[in-house]
């Protein structure tokens, strides 16, 4: 809420769907300017399983929101909500851009002297080789566009360096995306990742979490045994005081609230997912983006991107188009 | 060379295979007791295709020294050569256990107070259900006899810790471990592995060997930066000094080299394989290691529990054990 308010302080229109008491609560007596609430009665939980809930709950506030965006009442959405709720309401309410066979969920990782955006980090555990080239175009044009990097580094997520390398998928994508037309590096390792060897990698969402996961989990560990061994000691412990700021500033660099969300790629409007325990600074960064997102016409710049690549589901089976398929396996 | 020599010291015999000039000129001339030199005038470099050179070349010093052990002259083969030829050679030499489909890496990761196995770290990109369950009981084997533990507890490496999480074979190997004799814990994610939740975590050697790579480039990331703040102001430089000793126990204890290689398990005798770059001391510990597998009869152990399991090829497949099948994946 707070992160909201915030958001349209600096001149964001923002909606906010929920239990209409508790956002009037929230709010405070007096509604300030460029903030709408709308109720919705119900929520989707990470209980539900979200295809399902989706649909038998159209008062839940996400697909509401989703509603409002698919109705042109609003441009983008942010959800702090469950991510498989967030995507399945996004899938039936805002829709895939034509062509695009599944989105994927694109997070920023805070790389020291760089920005790595990897994707996919869960929206699909299976994916074919045309999805994953599909993702490599989706990411490098949200890199440029959003972020303001010229002529984006693509790598690609893989067990060695070499072109052969990988499973059969993998080098099948490796092999497109060297035919194609983007800033392709061609394989990266799981070392390269925080090395900022890459502006943008590509994998599927299965590889794609663990790896997201696993350097969360390894920095989330460092960091507590690092603290733990300065503080118990005396000297250290007066060491541990001198380079605090220091190490705050690290902290700081690395600290995934500065991002704020991950953006849902492929759909018709900007889509930011945070995480539940979203923090207000993290709200406000996620509303910044996805604002970012529509006035650098993401969605445009990325169908076009998609269409001159000639990697449209249209491009490989022209009958696929008109085939509505909503399918989600939840993060 | 000296990791030899000192593991020699202590009373393991070595037989080391390499150019015999070169391993005099490194041994020196009195060539000490429990050492015996073996002349192999060709190596198998990173450049070769593992499966193809160590049949064209007999005369290399991987393919000779997993003859020495296939034939009972040594007990457990020792590599800092390229991955991929130890995997090759071992497979024509030394050959699977009886009822193994394919050998699986297990790396042990240094977690703050427990030591974690991580398999399959690369031996095969594609993995079947029915193989990722054997390695689940091979990595068990190898943790209850080489390390110690009692009734490891083994995890599967997912996006989610629910049981219908993950890809269709991660569920497949879910709901088979979840029916046999482990201790299984269900899934992990990749912030659990260095967090100590389990003592095993299986996975394809896909994902694994990008989980276990992104945990050293993390590691690498982290301690460079923190490193260069630190000395970059006179305060925290100071700090820096005071905080050396605590620091230096860290790394030293998620320091690799501590534990020497990696193990080869599904073979019939004990295969160690360590970084081209391994210190002596990471030598010493890999000898160490394999006099374990040796000692503790880990190859007899884990033909027990695949057997009592019910999970061999023969299990599954009469039919298919006569078959012999050498493929490679390098790493």
């Amino acid at each position: 809420m707070a992160g909201a308010l915030e958001a349209a302080g600096s001149g964001t229109t923002c909606l906010l769907f929920g239990p209409i008491d508790e956002l009037r609560s929230a709010v405070g007596d007096s509604i300030p300017d460029r903030i709408e609430l709308v109720d919705a009665a119900t929520e989707i939980t990470n209980s539900d399983e979200p295809a399902r809930a989706v649909r038998a709950k159209p008062g839940a506030s996400i697909v509401m929101a989703a509603q409002a965006v698919a109705g042109g009442r609003a441009d983008a959405l942010v959800s702090a909500g469950p991510t498989g709720a967030a995507l399945a309401a996004s899938l039936l309410q805002i829709k895939r851009i034509p062509g695009v066979y599944r989105p994927a969920i694109a997070a920023q990782l805070p790389v020291p002297g760089r920005r790595l955006l990897l994707l996919d980090v869960g929206a699909n555990v299976e994916v074919r080789p045309e999805q994953m080239v599909q993702f490599a175009y989706m990411g490098s044009s949200f890199c440029e566009a959003v972020l303001g990097v010229e002529r984006p580094e693509v790598g690609l997520l893989s067990v060695g360096a070499e072109q052969g390398k990988g499973t059969e998928d993998t080098v099948a994508v490796y092999d497109q995306l060297q035919a194609g037309s983007l800033n392709f590096l061609g394989n990266v390792e799981g070392n390269d990742l925080l090395a900022g060897k890459a502006d943008v990698v590509v994998t599927d969402g299965f590889t794609g979490n663990v790896a997201l996961k696993t350097i969360e989990g390894t920095l989330a560990t460092l960091i507590g045994e690092i603290r733990a061994r300065i503080t118990s000691g005396t000297f250290s412990k007066l060491g541990g005081l001198l380079i605090r700021g220091r190490m705050r500033s690290l902290q700081g660099d690395l600290d995934p609230d500065a991002i704020g969300g991950a953006f849902l790629l492929g759909l018709r409007s900007p889509v930011v997912i945070c995480h539940g325990a979203s923090s207000h600074r993290a709200i406000t960064s996620a509303i910044a983006m996805a604002a970012r997102g529509v006035s650098e016409e993401i969605v445009a710049k990325t169908t076009d991107a998609l269409t001159r690549a000639g990697v449209t589901r249209g491009d490989r089976d022209p009958s696929a188009v008109s085939v509505p398929a909503v399918s989600v396996e939840p993060r």
